[in-house]
């Protein structure tokens, strides 16, 4: 098993009295608030709720629960994960040029905001889902339609989205021959590197300080050779997308830790942005795009729920393990509308949690948490704290367990 | 069919005779002399030859047939291409550090030149026959030597050779896990590009007007996204090198136009570097390196042949078809000594022709050949010539018909 001593601090807090002098020889509770790791899922099921729309409301692209079921979920949701994806799908976002769907997803932004969690936006350009009035267009009207769509919603949602999946997918987008579209065309004809240098130079440009993902589902040397040399470039990424739909099958610990450490080579911080296990029937191994396995019913399964358990802790026990990855995003939080109606959530379809949430709950809530723990200080005010990296409070001030070192903390009066 | 205009030139000649007059009304035989286009093979077999050694002489590596057949085999392959691969394979080229094999090259690559044969150098840096000295070095080291050695060959050979494969297979070269290898190591540590870089800088540098070319057998994305990323690096390539080894199967022609319109889109001339057809059974699909796939006999069959031979002329009309194909290298004459054992050559192990050979030279010197033609002068001493571009005759004296327009030639006195 990694160690997950990358994970951890070992601080020695001092504490000090309103007063300032050191609160001496006393018991303190110290307990962890929050983790330094973006534990995410998507927070598609959560946006008619934010806006308190009922079950007419359409659902967003790709997983959505109905409205209805949102509220019971939510408690699950937020005991777990601390990061959020909300969907910013072009033809989704803006159907029809010039009313983008803002209003709506900022509240379901400021929703997960208000609650401590970070938010972000997926993607800002993309083949898939495209906005279909780009088909008119001629490339250069496509490049300044996505430059302006990107520089608009950057700087609408700027302070509450702050993390942005920039361009998904660029490796298939010049070659991605299922349906016309303006995107494909655009890195066609001006090459990928220039079509995501358009798309990242719109979203620094208007938020700088923005954390800026390049994504995709390609995990083969193809991603490697076109992050390299978007590198080369000169373009600045800020993390590295790597999705994870295993709706064929767990990768396993082997193939996982070598995908990580071969994008792990490039110094960036990676973000696993789209896990998926199923806990039922897995599909054939021969659909190469996702998107083309329909089926009526693919129901959880009792043996696919314990499979899923034991591969979602074995998965999360990678990735947590491997000190380059940041982010570990799960594809959904419910079967309830699931994408490709998929038993990928870790809830079912009437609410209750599966094995694979209580795994998950336990590793992120639990076994990697400090739960509220009694200390005793110091004659000099001072006590040791070891725990995974995040956020802490000691007799309910908070602090933070960043590294190793020392940390002063007053408390209130 | 494709058109083949863009092969053709269609110009008038005018004739003049040894005094500067116009020939007039005069018949004037005209004949193609080369083409072009680059038709090329391996030259392996004919380092021994051109060296006078025998057959204890160590065949090279991917291919290489006994010095005592050679000789026959000279004249078929000579009848038929005009560019020629010499193998490079620094494990093979340099086995001890400082014993370079230059002289011997030097001579099969004179023996090639003299003959009006364009010759090629394949590859300067590669991971697979790598020097395995490059084990004790260090990373810095390997860079070094791997500098020095292009910048030493490349200009030892300089006038003979100025066409290299610069550097071989990179969107594999760093996750190669094959054999540890220096090439490898530093393809990890600095970046595929980097490497590129160095390469081709000492190659450019020692050979400004030389070809360079990336080589790969990955048709795939992966290799686009190199190139792109090589190109946006400002690394000048001069032709995109795609090998097409063919052992698990002929493309076919859709596929074929597929690969080279993806790659024609960086708007350099491809050279389809290593093209193979089998006339015996194909090598199982499932075989990811070729070089894994050993048999004890792999014989050339009558069927096998016929395939051939149809495949052949299908894949060599493609290729001539497609405008940013350049080259064309057949990887190997003779099934004698060839790579794996496999019934790839044109011609058999005892030295007859396949029906692909006859194939091949009925295009190459019948269908897209001006053999020697009778034309009669005006009275002004013109005469239109068309044909496939390359270097013609009248009356013996040469010309070039490189594309449409006047040319004119003086009759020697």
């Amino acid at each position: 098993m990694p160690s997950l001593n990358h994970r951890r601090a070992d601080a020695v807090l001092t504490v000090l009295r309103p007063d300032g002098h050191p609160l001496v020889d006393t018991d303190v509770v110290v307990a962890q608030q929050g983790h330094e790791f973006l534990f995410g899922n998507i927070g598609f099921d959560f946006i008619a709720l934010a806006n308190a729309e009922d079950d007419a409301a359409e659902p967003p692209a790709f997983g959505g629960a109905p409205a209805s079921s949102a509220a019971a979920l939510a408690d699950l949701w937020l005991d777990v994960f601390n990061a959020a994806t909300l969907p910013f799908y072009w033809g989704r976002f803006e159907p029809v040029r010039g009313r983008p769907d803002t209003a709506r997803l900022l509240r379901a932004a400021h929703w997960f905001a208000d609650r401590g969690v970070v938010v972000k936006g997926h993607p800002l350009a993309w083949h898939t889902v495209c906005a279909p009035w780009l088909a008119d267009l001629s490339t250069d009207e496509v490049a300044d339609a996505q430059d302006a769509r990107i520089r608009r919603d950057v700087a609408d949602f700027a302070g509450v989205i702050d993390t942005w999946d920039v361009i998904n997918e660029v490796v298939i987008m010049p070659v991605f021959d299922k349906e016309p579209n303006g995107l494909t065309r655009l890195a066609w004809d001006r090459g990928r590197i220039p079509t995501i240098r358009l798309a990242f130079d719109a979203a620094r440009q208007t938020n700088p300080t923005a954390t800026l993902l390049l994504n995709d589902f390609d995990m083969s040397t193809a991603y490697e050779c076109l992050i390299e040399g978007v590198l080369e470039a000169g373009i600045q990424v800020d993390a590295i997308g790597l999705q994870s739909h295993m709706h064929q099958g767990y990768w396993g610990e082997e193939k996982t830790q070598r995908i990580l450490d071969r994008f792990a080579r490039f110094g960036l911080p990676l973000h696993l942005t789209e896990s998926t296990l199923l806990s039922g029937d897995l599909m054939p191994a021969h659909i190469e795009d996702l998107n083309d396995h329909q089926v009526s019913s693919w129901p959880s399964t009792p043996e696919g729920e314990a499979r899923q358990a034991d591969e979602i802790e074995r998965h999360y026990r990678t990735l947590v393990g491997h000190p380059a990855v940041q982010a570990a995003t799960y594809w959904g939080i419910t079967d309830a509308g699931a994408w490709l109606g998929a038993p990928a959530g870790l809830v079912r379809a009437d609410g209750t949690p599966k094995p694979a949430y209580d795994t998950l709950r336990r590793l992120v809530k639990d076994e990697w948490w400090l739960a509220p723990t009694t200390l005793r200080t110091s004659s000099s005010g001072r006590v040791p704290v070891s725990g995974f990296r995040g956020t802490y409070s000691v007799d309910g001030v908070p602090f933070e367990l960043a590294h190793d070192g020392e940390v002063v903390v007053r408390l209130e009066g």
